[in-house]
């Protein structure tokens, strides 16, 4: 568990950092829901996602020794180009091992921000096994991308702003895949208001946290065969607890409704954000019954896309 | 010649109607193009164009007499989803006359703001012999896209909020086609900062104004086979001289360049512009040396796009 301290701490580490996004509104999309829908905005984050806060925290809280070892990751894009930001700020050098199939534009965005890359196959065993070898072989620091309480506490910051900036939130819906976003969320919402209703969104086929949640133990996933690149990971060890004590519900969506509540971000917002956003969306406009009337904030944690894939 | 107290009366008269939207930086950007790159995202206003200020302010000086004939229009579709709206608001009827190839989200757009839609073919003459046979037909009171000064003054209201919130411009790019937006650009940045260099960005496929002011007298577009479906339009009579007086240069830009500076702002700024808003972008990036150091401010005139008829 991460205490709403030491959010708050991590928050005064890295405000100067990364910035602090703004939350935008849309009638239309208001009227289609019956709510109230608020969205904080970490496609516009440094980096293009919501990964910059938690991958800053981590690094800012290294000694210079350990940055003098170099920083390792393994991460489909998002993490890795954040952290590939915030260790060359300080002269670091990172390595990124990214599975063989990873989006043009994330590739381009770990390089563009520093990052070394190492590949390794679509599958956790082949990008854990990679990531240690090479670890064994130069002695690098790993910042694991959710795995990690300074991760956790770094992402925990976004809802942290959300609640100062827009006080009257009944529920917050984040994007789902390893956990670190839902379980900062979860620390930081239900330390500061509890009664506030937290989900975590996750595809229909990656939802590994969804079952992990009816079966009570952690399990993986059976298949990662969805457009939301960000969302195949597995829920990490420290996550899953304080996602199964706090979360008020994972709510599963599928490929055609993550697509369309996509493409109705970019038509009516005027927004680019990725599949593994546009998923709170989804889940808000297919549970707009439940919230009915409620002040709904959405947390679209990336924007890093390929123009020339779109998922339509 | 439109005043800068028509215009201040404009905004005056508007500023409750309208979003005052938000000026975006981009550090990638900035370092592209070598100067400070400020974009009034007039992407964000309502009906996704700032036609909506100019057709407030249109609509806000007709008498109830007036508004009772029935207001009408030509339009590829911008003004006539910002007309519909102005004038749904107060309760009255609108007829939008629209070429048989505009895109199809501006037909919605159209649609979803209460407009009526009568189709012309894509040419000038078609265009006006529809609108002439309806206007006589029905009593219809017309306000044209841009040709008309209370047009030019509500457009004029996006440089001045510009440069009220953004007040160390040396540069201001806009868009250019029938001219309503430059003109009334012109008429607020030469009458409040006369040092400000004002340029019109202008597709080479539909280089009218172009050819026009090197002619010294108003030439028709020789093709309008741009994707630039804003900016297919001849410019106007009224326009004409204000731009020949004031303005300080007009950049053609290919179509190339309009493609890959539009994926740019997707890519880097994370906000969806049409083909005919990031034409100002590639006009910057165009003219790099020329505009290296300054600070240069971009109008994004909109964001309709149709998600399914990307231009890559």
């Amino acid at each position: 568990m991460v205490s709403l301290q030491e959010i708050i701490d991590s928050h005064g580490r890295i405000e100067k950092l990364v910035h602090r996004t703004p939350i935008l509104t849309n009638l239309g999309l208001n009227e289609l829901i019956g709510a109230q829908i608020y969205c904080k905005c970490e496609n516009f984050q440094k980096t293009g996602a919501f990964k910059f806060r938690g991958a800053s925290n981590a690094v800012e809280l290294l000694s210079e020794k350990e940055l003098a070892r170099g920083v390792a990751t393994a991460s489909s894009g998002n993490h890795g180009a954040a952290l590939a930001k915030a260790v060359t700020r300080k002269n670091g050098n990172v390595t990124v091992v990214m599975p063989n199939n990873s989006s043009l534009k994330k590739v381009d965005n770990v390089r563009r921000n520093g990052g070394e890359i190492i590949w390794c196959e679509p599958f956790q065993e082949s990008r854990e096994k990679v990531l240690n070898d090479f670890v064994r072989n130069t002695g690098a620091v790993v910042i694991h991308p959710y795995n990690d309480e300074r991760i956790i506490a770094g992402q925990g910051t976004a809802a942290l702003e959300f609640l100062q900036d827009c006080s009257d939130l009944d529920v917050i819906i984040t994007p789902l895949s390893g956990g670190g976003l839902l379980s900062g969320t979860l620390c930081a919402v239900k330390n500061m208001k509890p009664e506030i209703m937290v989900y975590g969104a996750e595809p229909e086929e990656a939802d590994d946290a969804f079952r992990s949640l009816s079966a009570g133990e952690r399990l993986g996933n059976e298949t990662t065969n969805t457009i939301c690149d960000g969302l195949r990971a597995q829920i990490g060890m420290i996550n899953f607890p304080i996602i199964q004590k706090l979360v008020d519900g994972i709510i599963t969506l599928s490929e055609m409704e993550i697509i369309l509540s996509m493409k109705m971000v970019f038509e009516r917002m005027k927004i680019v954000i990725e599949p593994s956003s546009s998923i709170v969306l989804a889940a808000a406009l297919k549970n707009k019954k439940e919230f009915s009337g409620k002040n709904v904030g959405l947390i679209f944690s990336g924007g890093n896309i390929d123009c020339d894939d779109l998922p339509w």
